[in-house]
């Protein structure tokens, strides 16, 4: 069975799989290698991946090497089932390439837009012949209810409700409603601009916030929590293979 | 002639109006009643008006009112020349409101919706009768970008752009094109939004960043800088002649 850890900006994920499925997923704030320990006396691992896009653990590297027969860290040597046509690849967050991945897995040959929704949004362009060919960056939705409160004197910190007016008639649904309807605004304008340039366009979402999002868009989307998971593995895979 | 001192969240405008038009404008990155103490030898100031989003400057309240013949401080006591439907009128910002008047006399009786890039992006709704019935607040283009570097590992801090790419090549445009067409797909997401429900409506554009977004909008806008300090002075007359 597969190990995959995936290290973002405010949480890890740590998932197992089994002949291309996943078997289990955990979340955890604060992590190190005690925490996966436990795994291996239930699942039978010899495959594992790490990314991240945060600090690199070391001491993690040196456990899963010793731990699994065969251990991938996702850096920059690592072969990919996509062409990645980015200037930097080497600056492309893992994160990113993973998700992309994912998506290519689930569907291939079909022009994709990812659209990844956590602390940052990401938005992903691969074309149907396994090209990626650049993406965008922009603040998550708790980064921005985050920012409205740091970066000013007076507006308090809030979170998301299920609820959301189109229009505040008191602060706390002014920021609300202008942080959740922009990011709705957002993902809808990139979803039409992308169908103008591909029309049969596949869109996903994914991430902690996939499923907030996916019943407020205009647009149809497929909504898959665990594409960087599933990409990471098919990247794992991948890389035995070959 | 009518002073106007407006206080946001990282910088101070300072405007002189006479008859109801702007006579000259400043703005402070760090501000206090010294930095005006010059203009009253230039003009012959004797009416006034101080808006604050950020801390209340007890000394330049103090200061205004023994200089000026006639002084506001813009509180929740102020009488306005608009109606205010929101739940909560005492902790809308002074600002929103200055713009909304603002644009309400620039266009007397029409649906109105106002954008302020600054700081945060706001939008407000005010309909033909003269009654202001909500608005959002989202994070402005500097906070993005400052959110993005503050709250993540690995990107770097950035600023717009005069051309930005719809899709990103490297971290750099990724971020940039993250940033400012989200912004873009937000204002167009709100304008469209609005259209339905007012087909008449004026869009005004303001703030720091009006001139900066109002040719990459692919809805017609009137992009006016100075609408809050048009509107602050239109309270200030409001009140005097009340």
């Amino acid at each position: 069975m597969n190990l995959i850890v995936e290290q973002g900006n405010t949480s890890t994920k740590v998932a197992v799989y089994a002949e291309g499925k996943l078997v289990a997923s955990f979340v955890y704030k604060g992590f190190d290698k005690k925490k996966i320990a436990p795994l291996f006396d239930v699942y039978p691992l010899d495959k594992g991946i790490y990314s991240t896009v945060s600090d690199v653990d070391e001491e993690l590297i040196a456990y899963l090497n010793e731990r699994l027969s065969c251990f991938i860290f996702f850096d920059n040597e690592v072969k990919l089932p996509i062409t990645i046509k980015y200037k930097t690849p080497q600056t492309l967050g893992k994160d990113r390439i993973a998700a992309v991945v994912g998506a290519y897995y689930v569907q291939p040959n079909r022009n994709i837009l990812v659209i990844d929704a956590g602390t940052c949004i990401t938005y992903e362009i691969l074309e149907a012949s396994g090209a990626y060919i650049g993406g965008n960056i922009s603040p998550g939705m708790t980064t921005r209810f985050k920012a409205l409160n740091d970066y000013t004197k007076k507006l308090p910190l809030l979170d998301e409700r299920e609820e959301v007016p189109l229009w505040g008639t008191c602060t706390e649904d002014a920021i609300r409603a202008g942080v959740v309807n922009g990011i709705v605004f957002e993902m809808d304008g990139y979803i039409d601009t992308v169908k103008e340039l591909y029309s049969d366009v596949l869109v996903f979402l994914t991430g902690g916030h996939s499923f907030y999002f996916e019943s407020r868009l205009k647009n149809s989307i497929f909504a898959d929590i665990n594409l960087v998971l599933t990409g990471l593995n098919r990247i794992l895979e991948y890389n035995v293979e070959n």
